[in-house]
């Protein structure tokens, strides 16, 4: 497997300009490519204090996505899994900070900290107020003081941007992120390691088993678990959280690392809100792909426990297509099924004359079975005849049941009985034509056009037309001549059915699939079947 | 490789009630699980025109992310990859559709035409309005006239959503869908095949190839073509959908098919925005997961031409979560990179006294080269002495070009100097202290004072304490034992130093890694190189 890159070292860059290119929002980026990667906000007045991150690229929609009004101001990009340079981290710095200042927010890696903590100073010289923090939210790794920055910096992101849009001051930014960064706890968990570009894929992970406590740049996890269901992942994962979080009301925020299918997400999802591992847990941010690993098929947890103040932060409405929001978790709303789903039973009424008609319909049609198999055996599974004729001796049988004297209630009852006892495309097409049939008739449509908007209405459903090889080649003509009586619609038929076997390239159902030779000669078994019915109404009128 | 699911059968119920509890929007499901999964807007009125749409599951955010203000009034899903049944579509016409009527939004696979034709029926049965377009515009099999249908199906969602929702009637949205589903054209192209819940992967692409005109459900694509570059490969996509397009201005429609990472995602935006193949692209929806084929690496590119009404449809704001918007393709924006990227060059002046200090110093690491490399070799890769040996000598050379005689610029430059000829963290480590000792002085700080707060910045960036076996360790009693004398410092800086052969588990920096047998007993070298510094002050001074 490849990827859908040009070449790994224009990626980032070409991915930038993509972004910025279908964005649709007010931001530019400074002219310093390939070295300098730093998007700002146009839509930026100086006037409040800037919100710098950044780190290496491969985590999006982190950082870019989260650039905007509410948010960042400024994303420093690396290459992908490695940090910006000192340069790009000062040229962001000097894009966007006047005199309230600037708050760098710094993912736990040596290279990110040590780029964009000389970057600050070099921006202090200037006489630019800068302050810096350390996201270390992964409990991974709980011997190492020096924790990794994942995605709870998210929250930071987000508080912090809400402050600083508010007017906040750069001291009370500072303060309430660190706040965030001393709460915030993330682990991660993934059934398969991520592609790196240019790289061969690591096959580290076997089947039945998970990673636990990975990082976000294809760091091994700490602990090899087996996985059995994303009910028992989510809960082993909640459990090594449990420790790390304090009391009170809790949001979490469910983060795919970049391969789990949205299905897989809406599962976590749902085995998150269901657990009672974690108490409070009553705002969700995600699921979404957040802070991301490449195509990782991972997914993290944070929590974050907040204050009314806190919550309110994280809920200021923002207008990122990368911000889900925080919204409140809640029990599936769940309304009734609607009433009709169970068919009104026609009441049964007596006519004999067209009981007797439809019991020689039926006839035609079991008389035919092993003829109509045969020719289904060139074009199908040979077992056209079966069909039909298993459907007439069902609606034989279930004649004194049928509205007989009520003709529009009539053809959709003979339409819900052939849904019932046929199966199958047939089944439906043909229940779907009785039915129209009814319609038509109820809205007062004379019988040959009521039958007509029964064939249009299969042509619709079915996508099949006249020179497909279909019984719409005989009931076509048919229906057409009907006016002039059984006897001309039944010649019809006959010449549309027989026509069939000149069609060697079936283009609807599934004799579509079947090549020419094998065709060419025998009448499709649909169309033959209405020739004969037709013949026999006409032979027996 | 396994995924986040219990069972395949709880599959798309579970992932439902997830989406649902994590939604935030308006938004209920039928009480008919598991055979009747259907989601519908609670905040609907029955007043407007409804639309139901679905499928099989595994396209998500197709359809359940599209129910809401604005596009879908219901969602029928069937499970993964297969079409629901008759029962729950008739169920999802019934329970929104009033008298205005409903719209039927189906793509073109046969059990939809079939289940969702029949249901349709039996709602018309009940007196009420239907109607149904099939979606058809997958362009990569020319010859089937039963074209699939793949992600064009969300132009039609939305411009029939925007009709809907300003009051048009059933004829008007059901012509607008029509119009849309004549003029749209889709194919997509992947690098690997989807993983069905349940089955094995098929490794079908081989390395260096991809499929070109693939369906949604794991379909062969109709060819196999080359892989070399997202430019070809756009450009192969875009010279297939070229004849399908009619003329003006188009909107393109980027999709992911579930399994490209955003980088590569905004790189083929970036491809297809400056690609000159078809014309007039001027706007553009996604890139996104739109219309997935579960974890798919692959994209599709939809096109439609449109008239100044149909784009005002597409951008009618909605604010769905899945709906990215339809933006105007616009040349990213640039910014010249802001001043002070090239280091203020410090203006020269001349202090023998302090040019002799300086020399001193350095002198002490030249000479103490092969000391601490030697130490070096037991926590790192031995070349502490030649990193400091090598930055003592480029600050000899560089001492005329110094601002001597300016203590607050000095610090800076010497930080400058270092940052610039030393490399590696330590480099940056010893520019923050001296920027950060620099910047103290020029707010008026005493010198033991400003290097105390050098010394706090190298702790903050480098995230290292006293006890983690660095050279804080000798440093911090240094310069708490400066204000009582440089031999004081000297005695404080020994201890600290030979304190560190007794820390045999390090916390941070490289020698975090290395085990405690082969630390114990050797001072940390950049202790030791504190050490030697203050104790020749000591003897000098």
């Amino acid at each position: 497997m490849t990827q859908f890159i040009n070449t790994k070292e224009a990626l980032v860059t070409e991915a930038i300009d993509g972004f910025l290119r279908t964005s649709g929002a007010h931001l530019a980026r400074l002219d310093g490519f390939p070295h300098i990667k730093v998007i700002v906000r146009e839509d930026w007045d100086k006037s409040k204090v800037a919100l710098v991150s950044g780190g290496g690229s491969g985590h999006e929609p982190a950082h870019v996505g989260y650039v905007g009004a509410g948010m960042l101001t400024a994303a420093v990009c690396g290459d992908v899994f490695a940090s910006p340079s000192v340069d790009a981290v000062l040229a962001g710095i000097l894009a966007v900070s006047g005199t309230a200042g600037c708050l760098l927010i710094v993912k736990n890696y040596t290279g990110d900290r040590l780029n964009f903590g000389l970057a600050a100073e070099r921006a202090r010289a200037y006489g630019i107020k800068v302050s810096m923090v350390i996201v270390d939210d992964d409990i991974a790794l709980p011997d190492l003081p020096q924790a990794r920055g994942v995605a709870g910096t998210l929250f930071v992101h987000k508080i912090a941007g809400a402050l600083a849009t508010s007017g906040a001051d750069l001291e009370t930014v500072t303060e309430a992120a660190q706040q965030v960064i001393a709460k915030v706890a993330s682990i991660g968990m993934s059934l398969d390691t991520c592609t790196v570009p240019g790289s061969p894929k690591e096959m580290r992970i076997q089947e039945g088993k998970a990673e636990l406590g990975l990082g976000i740049h294809g760091e091994s996890g700490v602990e090899l678990v087996d996985f059995t269901t994303a009910r028992d992942a989510m809960a082993i994962v909640l459990e090594r959280l449990k420790p790390n979080v304090g009391d009170g009301t809790k949001v979490a925020l469910l983060n795919n690392l970049g391969g789990a299918t949205p299905l897989e997400m809406s599962v976590l999802a749902e085995e998150l809100s269901k657990s009672d591992v974690i108490d409070n847990i009553h705002y969700l941010i995600g699921p979404a792909p957040l802070m991301t690993s490449l195509d990782m098929r991972g997914f993290s947890v944070s929590i974050l426990p907040v204050s009314p103040e806190g919550l309110a932060l994280l809920q200021t409405p923002v207008s990122l297509r990368s911000w889900p929001g925080c919204i409140d978790i809640e029990a599936p709303r769940i309304r009734p099924i609607p009433d009709g789903l169970t068919p009104i039973k026609p009441i049964p009424s007596k006519d004999p004359a067209m009981a007797q008609f439809i019991a020689r319909c039926c006839d035609v049609f079991i008389a035919a079975e092993v003829e109509l198999n045969a020719l289904d055996t060139h074009s199908g599974d040979g077992d056209t005849g079966a069909t039909l004729a298993g459907a007439s001796r069902a609606l034989k049988a279930s004649i004194d049941r049928l509205p007989l004297a009520d003709p529009t209630q009539l053809y959709r009852a003979i339409g819900l009985e052939l849904s019932q006892t046929m199966g199958g495309s047939s089944g439906v097409l043909l229940a779907i034509f009785f039915s129209a049939v009814g319609d038509a008739l109820s809205s007062g449509m004379p019988m040959v056009d009521a039958l007509k908007a029964g064939l249009l209405r299969v042509r619709e459903v079915g996508g099949a037309e006249p020179g497909d090889r279909t019984m719409i080649d005989a009931l076509t003509p048919a229906l057409d001549a009907l006016p002039n009586g059984v006897t001309h619609a039944a010649k019809a038929a006959r010449q549309g059915a027989d026509y069939t076997a000149e069609i060697v390239k079936a283009k609807a159902g599934r004799a579509s699939y079947i090549s020419k030779e094998r065709l060419r000669g025998y009448n499709d078994p649909g169309a033959e079947a209405v020739a004969l019915l037709f013949e026999n109404m006409s032979i027996t009128s």
